[in-house]
């Protein structure tokens, strides 16, 4: 399988809005959307002030326990031939302290969207997730070549998910 | 956490036209996009014949050691106040058989999705994932009545992603 060069895999991170996370749990595969952004060869999601189901969080918890993650960008389509899909995994870490908040990754989200002006970046007490990838595998329909090229002319406004 | 209603999360499985499905291997979460129907209970997916990367693919080879999946329906907006995900978790069976061509599962997909009259819905070998849910959780930064209200409102043409 051909690999997505690795200035592509970042650009697409650094436009790219949404993901899906996976982690696992006492009862398997634990799967959660999440907005990210990449600073300092790690991608970065906050714990941040969107509401939420539970206090503690799933996604912290497995972490805490198995730090591997999987997280996955693709985008549908109707026309099956446009589809893609990259997948990163690697080793996750928790951050947290008040200090946070003037950090890269913290910066990276908040410039990344535009949300984190009305929306609290962190809860009580700061978090990030910081994922650290060990390996990237990338799938497109049309092929690497055309996946690379689709992600150069990714403008940061086509938030297509 | 309020519950999504039964009849909201079966309409939205006939209509919503992608998912993430998280399995659990041997190097931890392993997600992948998926296509999907729902049909006598069960959520079904076929192996089929878009290209793939692998012959052998993880999603079978993990299903098979350990029957545990997650599946996770989400849509991603600018407006962060219309997010929503569904995640629905239990075990699957992988059913496999000539016979496959005329079941519930491939009739449901194939009613579904108009592509599979371009794409073949199996490979040389037929093969369906079964995914019977065993417990199902929803979150909506509106709530759920606001969810609720949106997935009957949804049509089969609004595949949003």
């Amino acid at each position: 399988m051909p690999e997505l060069p690795t200035d592509s895999l970042w650009r697409l991170l650094s436009v790219w809005p949404i993901a899906r996370l996976g982690t696992v749990g006492a009862n398997g595969a634990h799967l959660v959307p999440v907005v990210f952004a990449p600073a300092k060869g790690s991608i970065w999601s906050a714990v941040d002030g969107k509401p939420k189901g539970a206090n503690r969080l799933t996604r912290v918890d497995n972490l805490e326990r198995d730090p591997r993650f999987s997280l996955l960008l693709d985008a549908y389509d109707d026309d099956w031939s446009a589809l893609w899909w990259v997948r990163i995994d690697g080793e996750a870490a928790i951050e947290s302290g008040t200090e946070l908040e003037l950090s890269p990754g913290a910066r990276a989200l908040k410039a990344k969207y535009p949300q984190y002006e009305e929306v609290p970046l962190f809860r009580a007490q700061p978090a990030l997730l910081k994922l650290t990838p060990r390996e990237h595998r990338a799938w497109a329909h049309r092929g690497m070549d055309w996946l690379a090229r689709e992600i150069a002319n990714l403008a940061i406004e086509t938030y297509g998910t």
